[in-house]
């Protein structure tokens, strides 16, 4: 009975809170403080200028016959890697109960395994910062962006393809001196990847930390600087700050947290969606080239065959698949205050590679030029609201791609658009509901209810690019 | 402007609270309240055994060969309903990356429609009743047993098999004088079906509510007694009840919240698991009879067919395939106080079905006869210390048996186990953590995070049945 007593004294000082009330306070006073104790923001240019004279990076257009490794399949036609590892383009057949369009084939990317995208956080001077990376992805339009401080493949850090190590993976694989802010599964591009998701991590080190070459330490407040402008910051470290959305909490909405769970678990349940894998070879609609696979009308993306070379990256030379989407993506949120608390609109998505039928998008996340051939009444909701809006409701717009070791110049536009009852109405059609700041930071510590367009926009609350 | 206006003003009254602060202590009422205004504990087993009189119910076992509606597909050798509705029985391979067993084989039930399990809940003398449902399911091993309210699959409620009207269902299909008090997606057995998950509604009446023969008034304390004998809370109601799991908050725990979603979403991730369909007829180690469906070495469970003749059910006779375990179940929780603060110790279970590698689970979620064949070192964990417990140890013990519209005898004992550093460390071994009912409470409003046998046991702490 000794060993019990000793242990429940013991595991009685081992109790903790089980919320960190601290941390809305700490990220805000970062998201607030514009100049960090590492680089200056009117320095960044000139620095990720270096970075990228620091590296040899080219990246060409190859036929699929120039791939090494990859090769389409005798009994599929997929696209795999002889490894069994990486990636594998795959067909998809889509079959959803209502929308203009109820069943579909399409090329898809199965990657099974859970990535890491996790940023190293640590304090100077009181104020949080974040350990940011210049990183070359082949698909970036300028290829180097900003980029967590570990994006890993668990190929990667597990070494499949026989690279260097991953810079500070440790302390996201490892226990010791530090401290989780958040950590959870977040599903990437349903259009485009089947059923994908990667741990989305935010460590604060309590130890030191060297800073290697292209890292360096950002307040919030200055991403949200970089978040202002075209392609800078990427999608993994766009979706990794969404995770660090913390506005002060207690503010009241329009629907309860019970309402808004009841609500989305009846769009999960009310949509009937079947996605099956099926033969890349077999998919009807696409066309397979010598350099591409395309859609018969020119529509939505191609699959296309890259060689990179770079100095920098785990290893110094590869070739790979990427998707190529066609057009500008128009992505945006109609936002309004009721009784002074600003909402969101957001959208319950069918998105075929989802791992369970929807998830909350933006008010509008189209590539318009996917639409162009359908009736007005197929039109999708919102959409010629933002196209249309009077450049006064912008409260935000900028351009940033999407993955750019999976997508080709997969761009977007990116908007916060305040807007009115006429445009967005306080009883807004089905499959659409206003969402506070502070519930979508509350959905965001789970698995899954939150897309990963709808994390991009959500970043620019984090870092206090936009103040709705 | 001045409908904006007119607008803002509205809405600022519409504006409410995110949490139902009110909803722990009213749970915590109804659960100490044993004598309700509705039906006495005491006249219950009465009550139910006129309503077995009520009601003409044989079921009696066939051979594939008589089942109407059913058969098994040239193509696949798959167990399917002609109307290509209600479920069907297929073949799943699934591979695990650790364990005993890493690789096999087995029949799964595919069905993939969201049903509503729901409990109208009103409010009598201000305490909380719930309105429960005497309800025949041919797998019971009494085959009347306490249901929810409502417990219909979508072809159930859409009339597919063109049976009565599912009674009570509108209060949790339509909108109305209706208060939600929980709406989530959760998981069914992941060993014996694939992907399925049912709402979990309570949905609190504001108006008047008709009573219908089959049907009574219960307070949660009184379902607690209920639950304290065997075989008469169905699972359907269990798994329910686990959804109004409402402590008082405020609690401190081992792991705050940020750690266990942390650590969940580790053990999520570092599962390689997967689970393709195959078609019946090609499953290794299974062979099937004329009634039967069963593996090669006997264990774990076998398909067979059966008739039933019912007076009360949607429709007055039907023959289905049902799954029918080998081996009673043995389901249990360890638990232990730490700093005062009552854990129980759970289990991140891979389950082939599941939608997402793995679920929490109680300690304990085996069938002995399954690892009798296993050498002493794949002996699952904690098993012994469950075997071999010492009575005045058990804080609750109840046979009850899962989801008799689809299993048949398939019971399991279920337990409360006070334990002890040395049966339950501290530091548990991996894929065990400690939570508190509270963390478990939270859990539960969010999807796919704690399994149908933990949410049985999770239903005792909300009727207290039992009290930690």
């Amino acid at each position: 009975m000794t060993v019990t007593t000793t242990t429940v004294d013991a595991a009685r000082t081992m109790l903790r809170p089980r919320e960190d009330t601290r941390l809305p306070e700490r990220m805000a006073r970062s998201a607030l403080t514009t100049d960090g104790a590492g680089l200056r923001t009117e320095d960044f240019t000139d620095w990720l200028e270096a970075r990228r004279r620091a590296h040899a990076f080219r990246v060409g257009r190859i036929p699929f016959s120039d791939l090494e490794g990859w090769s389409f399949l005798e009994s599929t036609g997929n696209l795999v890697h002889r490894s069994g590892r990486f990636f594998s383009v795959e067909g998809l057949h889509v079959t959803v109960g209502d929308g203009p369009i109820r069943e579909w084939q399409q090329p898809i990317i199965k990657q099974p395994e859970v990535g890491i995208l996790g940023i190293l956080v640590k304090e100077f001077d009181g104020v949080l910062h974040f350990l940011m990376q210049a990183k070359m992805e082949p698909g970036n339009p300028n290829l180097l962006q900003l980029s967590p401080t570990v994006q890993a493949t668990r190929s990667n850090y597990t070494k499949a393809h026989k690279g260097a190590d991953v810079k500070y993976i440790d302390h996201f694989t490892q226990p010791g001196r530090r401290r989780i802010l958040a950590d959870s599964l977040q599903s990437e591009h349903g259009s485009w990847f089947l059923r994908k998701s990667n741990r989305n991590m935010i460590v604060e080190a309590l130890g030191e930390v060297p800073l290697d070459d292209d890292f360096c330490w950002l307040t919030l407040g200055q991403i949200g600087e970089l978040l202002r402008r075209d392609n800078v910051v990427n999608m993994d470290a766009r979706t990794v700050l969404s995770c660090a959305l913390a506005p002060e909490p207690g503010t009241d909405a329009l629907h309860s947290d019970t309402e808004l769970l009841s609500w989305f678990t009846a769009e999960r349940a009310r949509h009937d969606v079947s996605a099956e894998r099926v033969p890349l070879r077999d998919i009807r609609g696409w066309k397979r080239g010598h350099g591409t696979i395309d859609h018969e009308a020119g529509r939505y993306f191609s699959v296309v065959a890259v060689a990179v070379e770079a100095g920098n990256r785990e290893v110094a030379r590869w070739t790979q698949p990427l998707f190529e989407p066609h057009g500008l993506g128009v992505t945006a949120f109609l936002t309004r205050r009721f009784g002074g608390v600003p909402h969101l609109l957001a959208h319950a998505r069918v998105e075929g590679g989802f791992a369970d039928t929807v998830e909350l998008g933006p008010t509008v996340q189209y590539t318009p030029e996917n639409y162009a051939h359908l009736t007005a009444a197929h039109r999708p909701p919102f959409l010629d609201a933002v196209l249309d809006a009077d450049p006064s409701r912008i409260r935000y717009e900028a351009v940033h791609s999407e993955e750019g070791g999976r997508f080709l110049n997969a761009e977007s536009r990116y908007l916060f658009l305040e807007s009115d009852e006429q445009e967005a109405p306080l009883d807004p059609p089905p499959g659409y509901v206003w969402v506070t700041p502070e519930q979508f930071a509350r959905l965001l510590r789970h698995n899954h209810y939150v897309n990963v367009q709808a994390r991009t926009l959500l970043s620019c609350l984090t870092s206090q690019a936009v103040r709705l």
